[in-house]
């Protein structure tokens, strides 16, 4: 028998597919530890450890990174209103770098030579994975069974999967397939693949599974407050039960709860993989629907207007594009970081929301401590300070590029 | 008796501002003609042109600028995906081109040598209406009272111009004044100033006009599909009744009836006038928010990455900004425009829509012409003709950089 | 006789304007003290002193901002590689803000409701200092002469002022006047109108007062080092003669001589001004331009890729507009500051010149700290670890959005 | 035998690699067709032709692009002031899109199923060929040998090659080689590898072929003037002797020569590469540094202030970007070129320059029919049509926002 290759960290999932890379890594002569990240999707955890280890492998690891997640990731997004091509939240990019992180130390830790994962050859989380491991340890080795001709021509399909998981003894929970794939985390659920590769057919009622149908949510509205200091939602408060939540965990667990009975959070796009295939993907972000809401909303009251205009022209597109290619462990998102970070130093004060059946509606915000909104300067009906002369001459030197432009155009 | 100062073409509202102030002009020794524009706002034009010569004009235009409005500016702002601060969609700023050019070719037409409006001195109307007339006619003088001391001074508060009205025999309406001010067209309705001035006052139910109130649109959603050419609508089908229309002006004014009753285009705004003060404002764009989301949708099927991510970093902000910021007659927008029109060549194709309660959900997209989406090679079960080890290579030269940087941090 | 109107900070240059202004400000009741800031422009501080003293100035501030100048000023625009459409290196906006803290902090202490200056209305300083003083001490009252028509009625050319000079015994120095202005400090001298206002005119020979003539420069060049830290100039090394100097004031005022006597930094421009006219101006920035050139390449060597990509598109334009504009104290330069500051972390090492007749050639640079530059890596002699392997992948998986795009384009 | 592979388009330039690339396809069954273009490097053509036929090309082509080169990218350069990292201009990226689509066409007219060429697989060349190939032909097949473990294994050096020269009977030129590589066309020479790699290693004088040496260029400047339409050359004139030249090829090739005997358009730049290696490259670019200077000065005359700054900001560096990486047919490219074209409408005039050891001096700029620069209204001595009081207004309102953060920083 050959010798032992050495030591794999496998991102693991408890699926057939993870389960049957586990065997075929063994099969291969790696020694293997599966590794489990608790991001907050619907899993059982403990049984898909003993399935590990019943495969074989040497040890596992369950990390609870669902803290991390949201005061790392999640809450760096909200404030910068992170968003992909106008309407994806960017549930998936967001969870890959705090478990790649995560990887990567126990990768050490266990003096890995080599990280693995299941993820596909066409998609974009292999490259979140793999650039995220290279930036944090750029001799670590991965192994991507998904782009190896060996593996991938020997399993050409599910049925090749299932036969192998029969050969080595894998369980195979029997359930239906959906006719789609997901990943779930604390953040959001993503819905992709089979019938939903017509982006002309409507996904059916009964895939949604994080929020309620907005036709089924509550006829009655729900109204709720947060809070922001420093662009970081610090407390929420349910107006009609009191409920008021500070934890942040908790706090973007409850936004979750609220969001998901009043059918908050779908979306549907067709966008574009990083690798430069189109791609119809189905989501949901309940919690960091509302908060993107809230979060742009008090902006309006407490941003300088200029500091705004560039946050959104600069920061905001390139910040998510980096995160959606996988760039997050990079110079560039440190050197963004810094504008955006400068940026929400004024960001402090409370939005009102209403929540009705997918609605998110902004009913009032105010901010003690930052003063850029003043009513009286505002006001159409109070002249308060201001000179109505200046604007003459505000409008007259703005007019003289455009009169020489408009007499040249004549 | 001094002397005729010259010809004056007054935008006219038929309200007791502006007829105050033609009143005003007219006392000031000037010939004034009234000008109206009809871009779609409730309004009886008739009764405020008897009005206008009962004061003392010596002639009313009335301008019906409805197709002009949706052909020139709505639907190439649809185009660009336009949006101020990440929320407002522009309805105001949209109209004033329109107004101000038409204006202008009257002035012309009438050798006026004068223009007047009744805009205020610290809003962003005043701004674009000027700037619009000097790049159109840079030798046209313009009056706006609201910035002559001599005006403002005597004119301090709405009881003073009550008493003028009475004086020169102006009829005034005689309904409770409204704790808000609005400005209408056939795009949006704006409110602002009043109560709204505090911007954590949640605005009353009824002061919404435009769109029904969410809670009390229908509990059964409508459905329609919305076909673009080049960026631009095309026809309507309502899925219901099969109605179907193609006519622009039609097209627009159909999906305004159609949001508007199942309370679509709300939103509650603190943005930043262009004179660099804070400002609260509530707006309904009933049609524009389908046509929004049906435009976004679409371009994520039939327009390329790049494109898209140049176009949504630059076009589209600076797009909207010179709208807000009352430039649209200037050489940067001729600049932005050439490369907006590029980018919607391939944007061809159909969206299927949900309305309901306040939401526009997508249903589903389609192009018969433009093929840059590929179900195979989109595929996660089919490998096509795709290569997965090209991923592998890929990923590998995108590490050399992050590698590098990740040693020189360790 | 009517009251003191209070006391004003006047910004005052010793010069035939100032020295009108400020007997015109004691004729309109007000005190004044006189403010001269030293920021290295050619200059009879002390001659300035008496005579603002024999007017009637009540105190005289000389303030040396001349270290702040370069280290808080200078030093930034350097990391910023800040330039104005392509070619202006900022000189007289530079020296701006030190001017106008300095003022401010004075008006402070001295108690002064009112600063004031003698800039013309049409240019773009008059803008630099009053916004620097608003956004410093947002209460101060600006006196502007040249924009107070009772000021400029009566003072309409060089005539009237000289008049008014011999009224008052103000002594005025018996040279010929140049056919242009200029501003100087120790970053650049500037010239503009008069005869330069034909922009086909050939500025003469003799304006130039920074610079020797390229032509009449040494015939051997000299070679010198730049030592960087976080892009901040640290060390100069003459190789000639081994001069070594390291503070901060010095090192810059090195560089203007070793750049003045090899006849670099000259440039000639149409540029814009703010207030939108185009305007002509001829500038020296010895120093300055050296140290541009070897900032840029050195980041060659120790930036990131996209860092620099990024912080070229943004923060530079951005960054020079800011200052060009006289947004200096703004929450908007702070925004860019951050990111600026940490794009420069790796800006360490030096680089070697040549200077010779106008030419600044980089040489050579090095690194001894920031190794993202290998030698193996980047050969291609050498194939080091690099596996062509992989460009082949990379280019494929580029290739698909491509040829998608050139099959949809036959 | 086996039955050839196919019909082969080989990119061959006569020397040592690809001589021995067209060996090597021969070797491995393929049918040959040598292809040259001729962008204007010095190169005996006829010379390599027979080469090629006797090695056992079918057929060579000499495909003369030089006065596509020109008018189809060198000119869209000077419009767009391309420059990649501040510093390079572009010389060989602009040659690979004129070269690839010729290749194409004539692969195209051939039938042949691959096209060939011998870059590495560590550059930029690969890239911009083949992704090239792949946009004009999406299902050209593309044999890159440098790729191909079986031939970068078999031949690891160049003694490697010289041994398989001598055994196929390839001539193989007895001169030294240089310690560095040189890529050249009409419009640069680049020198790079070999000693180059250390790059703080001061290229040796002799190195350097295309311009004199500025120390050892003439005493006496040479003037001249260009003229622009469109931001196109139309003219060139040699105030010393009056040479006059309007046909493109001629006034590029004119430029050339003037830019060469005066030592202009060397650099020396450490580049990242588009794979993510950073890189030393020393280039040679006479007539086109001239060029851009004049460009870039005419645009501060006759360019409109905001199209200047969003064309500076956005299409500069991206169309800069997209040529380095070799992104030029593509639809990022149509995309900008729009807005770049729209840019360029009023950029017409003439441009006067002194050239001297290295230096172009802008002397001076007029333009016969656009009147954006206007004398008087920039005057600083003459007031004009110009109300300074309209100055105050302007900054009080620019004030505005800056009061308030002032305030509230307090």
């Amino acid at each position: 028998m050959s010798p032992i290759k050495g030591r794999v960290l496998l991102a693991y999932s408890g699926g057939l597919d993870t389960s049957c890379i586990l065997a075929w890594l063994l099969e291969q002569r790696y020694e293997v530890i599966a590794y489990m990240a608790n991001v907050g999707q619907e899993e059982d955890f403990e049984a898909a450890k003993e399935k590990a280890l019943n495969i074989g492998a040497t040890k596992v690891y369950i990390e609870d990174l669902r803290r991390e997640f949201v005061e790392e990731l999640i809450f760096p997004a909200i404030q910068a209103n992170a968003i992909y091509e106008n309407v994806y939240l960017l549930g998936t990019s967001l969870s890959r770098p705090i478990i790649a992180k995560s990887q990567i130390e126990i990768a050490i830790r266990e003096n890995c030579k080599f990280v693995s994962h299941g993820c596909t050859g066409k998609g974009n989380d292999q490259v979140r994975f793999e650039l995220a491991y290279y930036a944090l340890k750029p001799d670590i080795e991965v192994i991507s069974p998904w782009r190896i001709p060996e593996f991938y021509e020997r399993f050409p399909g599910r049925q090749a999967l299932l036969a192998y998981a029969a050969e080595k003894n894998i369980p195979v929970v029997q359930t239906v397939k959906k006719p789609w794939s997901t990943d779930e985390n604390l953040f959001h659920i993503s819905y992709e693949a089979g019938i939903l590769e017509d982006p002309y057919c409507t996904p059916p009622k009964d895939m949604w599974k994080l929020t309620v149908d907005p036709e089924d949510a509550p006829n009655v509205p729900e109204r709720i407050s947060i809070s922001f200091e420093k662009g970081i939602p610090q407390k929420v408060v349910n107006h009609g039960d009191g409920t008021t939540i500070t934890d942040p965990l908790e706090l973007f667990i409850y936004l979750n709860t609220v969001a998901r009975r009043n059918g908050i959070g779908r979306i549907d796009i067709v966008e574009n993989r990083f690798i430069g295939i189109k791609s119809r993907g189905c989501y949901e972000t309940p919690g960091g629907t509302i908060l993107r809401a809230a979060h742009i909303d008090l902006e309006g009251l407490v941003l300088d207007r200029q500091v705004r205009a560039m946050r959104d022209q600069f920061i905001t597109p390139q910040f998510s594009q980096i995160l959606y290619n996988g760039q997050y462990f990079s110079p560039e998102r440190e050197f963004l970081l810094a504008s955006l970070l400068e940026s929400q130093k004024t960001v402090n004060g409370e939005v009102k929301l209403k929540l009705y059946k997918g609605n998110v509606v902004v009913e009032g915000r105010r901010s003690d401590t930052v003063k850029l909104y003043d009513m009286e300067e505002s006001s159409m009906d109070v002249q308060g300070d201001f000179s109505p002369v200046d604007s003459e001459g505000f409008i007259k030197i703005l007019g003289i590029r455009l009169k020489k432009w408009g007499k040249s155009s004549l």
